[in-house]
């Protein structure tokens, strides 16, 4: 069909492939192939029947999921499913069935254990950085809780980013086997592992649409529970004007739905709903959050409370489900682990096992937002504090962040600094600091 | 923040641009430029609340359009907005607020006349090839007509398709002006024009998704039509089962709101439902359609009646609605027009003024399909006569696609040729072959 004038040029008998598609096939130089139109997506009939309104059954679901991780959808096309169960929420079935497949297109890990513990937060709450703290209290108390989290994807700093400032996170199923055998619970980076395929792929589109809608949240987290071999999962669920969940309302609809789902596959859950109102800690951002980690581990007397009461919390939590503990006794004995230090034992044993324990960077910029006058701190933005964080350099910036000295109720004087900006470079403090100056409700003070 | 070492390497004041880039912001090398964060984009908090089933008001679809318009979408961003408009789909105000909006970003013809008649067909309808015939008859009769037609979008052949095989189509606003003023009508691509640059992006993920709602239906129409300055519309809404509208309620919805959004922008409308059991006429693919053009406006004795006729029925309501004819009457005008020979001199005219007149091409390829038994045509599928006649090679091979040799109700012999497959290339035919052997149903026999 075209002239061959050199010998860059395809003859026409010939086939010029992508580096991609070369790798894929896994073809060698003159090998002959045989070019087809491709095969009409059948499943995407399923996800325009969706567009318009009518509910799918397992073997769409089933089939949309497995045309999804082989690839065979475009950025479009994704977009146009995650949409349509938005703009027409899953319901309880199609949550179930969409969790199923799900968890069908991955792997499965097991552990010989009858109790597996994890745990999970849906987001939305800057500091909340409670899983290294839970995961030492667990494995101290001789549960197995093999914990892999994810790197942030729209907030300063995910488990993964904070953790990896302390301890190697980038383990493979192999290294976290040796780590869990040896002390029961690990915090790794869940990327490695590919325990959801298919969420893999969602969340990408996700975040480009900023849209996150409950269904797809749940078959999210409870894809991977299951595929990470979990039998008790402990839920906290921040609730707050500024946080992920805004009210009380829809945070009881979403803990019912995780809870009844779950059952569908034994996953045994207790969903917690907890203040989500300010942030937890004094640290926002990976090596921040990290110290305010280890300040609660050592028992510093300077630890920040809210974090200690409610990383006890959720373990209490999970060591009355997981049967260390009488029900309303799990509180107690988290807190007791935490005072003997036999869970900052645990935690430096877990770093070590992990490929060694490291201290935490930090930022050679050290910039004070002050109080523009005097008053009573009464709202603080969740989101712009994130916000603010992540332009300050966090999370690829893993000393980058915010170090908040204020809470809500707190009275402060015209000048004292509400917030450290913390940076790596000079042009990311700027740009944090531009950002500060034209959002001045950040945090709110009543004169 | 990387090694310099080789000339190709960016230095740590230097920025690498893409050739698009390059292009778009029209800089010379050496230039200083500025980097900053890109702009959040304010409207895509507009997509998110009508994702979850917000309605949104104009300012609302003003916003969205212009950020499309400068490409500030990505495929991601533009398939979710479309998507939420099909899963709750836009009302009577929605669309006159999207059509106004995307009007607002294109240019505005205007011409000498205090009446522009235009005509157009939802689609769906293969070999419905109309419009040369109506523009002949409208222009022979003294009103103005100025057509821009589109190029197939999943179809075997667009109007634009099907012209460019009698004539050049691909005329610019002067050359438009020109052929107009001097003809009456003319017959042109509308791509070359971009009468409507939001519709321009919409349709190309539409067209990936499959997915073509009522309202972004309206809104492309009668954006186009509005911007090429008409002011009385005629439109063809084919009805049948598997034609694009299928069912006479479906059709009554979108002709009563067409009607009532096209009055809120000064342009009166009007709607034919007309039968869209069958194709139109015999040809399927552009220079088989043209032929059939050719025939009707030459008054050959084996023009297609049904063509003839539906092309009258058009321009009979246009003229009647332009003020050519008293109601009633509009019919009959529109047949005198073409039997004395006025409408075959007014095309011939057009064709000369657009370019010079064409021979439309033949294909290399004609296979029969033949009947597999003797009966009775009870069903065409017009959908799947449309992927018979484009795996053939319509409309990029201008000569390929179909010659239908039967209509419904005929009486057929065992071996009768149904029809003929037309490719310019084996290959071509080769796969349309496969195609009708494991789809019986293109034209259903009943013994």
């Amino acid at each position: 069909m075209f002239q061959v004038d050199g010998e860059d040029q395809l003859g026409l008998d010939e086939v010029g492939l992508s580096e991609t598609a070369w790798e894929r096939l896994n073809l060698s130089e003159g090998t002959e192939v045989q070019v087809t139109h491709a095969p009409a997506i059948e499943s995407l009939a399923s996800v325009r029947r969706r567009i318009y309104g009518n509910r799918l059954d397992s073997r769409a679901f089933t089939k949309i999921v497995q045309d999804v991780v082989a690839g065979r959808y475009t950025e479009v096309q994704l977009a146009a499913f995650l949409t349509a169960t938005a703009a027409l929420p899953l319901d309880e079935n199609e949550t179930a069935h969409l969790t199923g497949a799900m968890i069908a297109v991955g792997e499965r890990l097991q552990w010989g254990a009858p109790v597996v513990v994890d745990k999970h937060c849906v987001g939305g709450l800057p500091g909340n950085r409670t899983t290294p703290i839970v995961v030492a209290i667990i494995a101290a108390n001789g549960l197995v809780m093999p914990k892999t989290s994810s790197r942030a994807i729209t907030s300063p700093a995910g488990t993964a980013d904070t953790m990896e400032t302390l301890a190697p996170v980038d383990l493979d199923i192999a290294a976290l086997k040796r780590v869990v055998d040896a002390e029961g619970g690990c915090i790794a980076w869940g990327g490695a592992v590919h325990l959801s395929p298919a969420d893999d792929i969602f969340v990408r589109v996700e975040r480009e649409l900023d849209v996150d809608t409950e269904g797809q949240l749940i078959a999210s987290v409870l894809s991977k529970k299951v595929a990470a071999g979990s039998t008790h999962v402990v839920i906290d669920i921040p609730v707050g004007p500024t946080a992920k969940v805004r009210s009380e309302e829809a945070a009881t609809h979403l803990a019912t739905r995780i809870t009844a789902v779950a059952a569908r596959f034994g996953l045994t859950a207790q969903c917690l709903l907890t203040d989500g109102t300010q942030p937890v800690g004094r640290g926002i951002g990976p090596a921040l959050e990290a110290l305010d980690v280890l300040a609660v581990l050592q028992n510093a007397p300077d630890a920040p409370a809210d974090l200690r009461t409610r990383a006890a919390i959720l373990a209490g939590a999970a060591l009355e489900i997981g049967g260390k503990a009488k029900n309303g006794e799990g509180l107690a004995l988290a807190l007791e682990t935490l005072a003997e230090g036999r869970a900052w034992k645990k935690f430096e044993a877990i770093c070590v096992a992990q490929g060694g324990m490291r201290t935490p960077p930090k930022a050679l910029h050290v910039h004070p937002l002050a109080a523009p006058y005097a008053g009573r701190v009464i709202h603080i933005n969740n989101r712009k504090l994130s916000r603010l964080a992540k332009l300050a350099g966090a999370p690829e910036a893993k000393a980058a962040g915010i170090h908040l000295n204020v809470r809500l109720g707190d009275e402060v004087d015209r000048g004292q600094p509400l917030l450290y900006l913390h940076a790596e470079t000079g042009g990311a403090l700027a740009y944090a600091l531009d950002y500060a100056a034209g959002a001045e409700d950040i945090i709110e003070i009543d004169v």
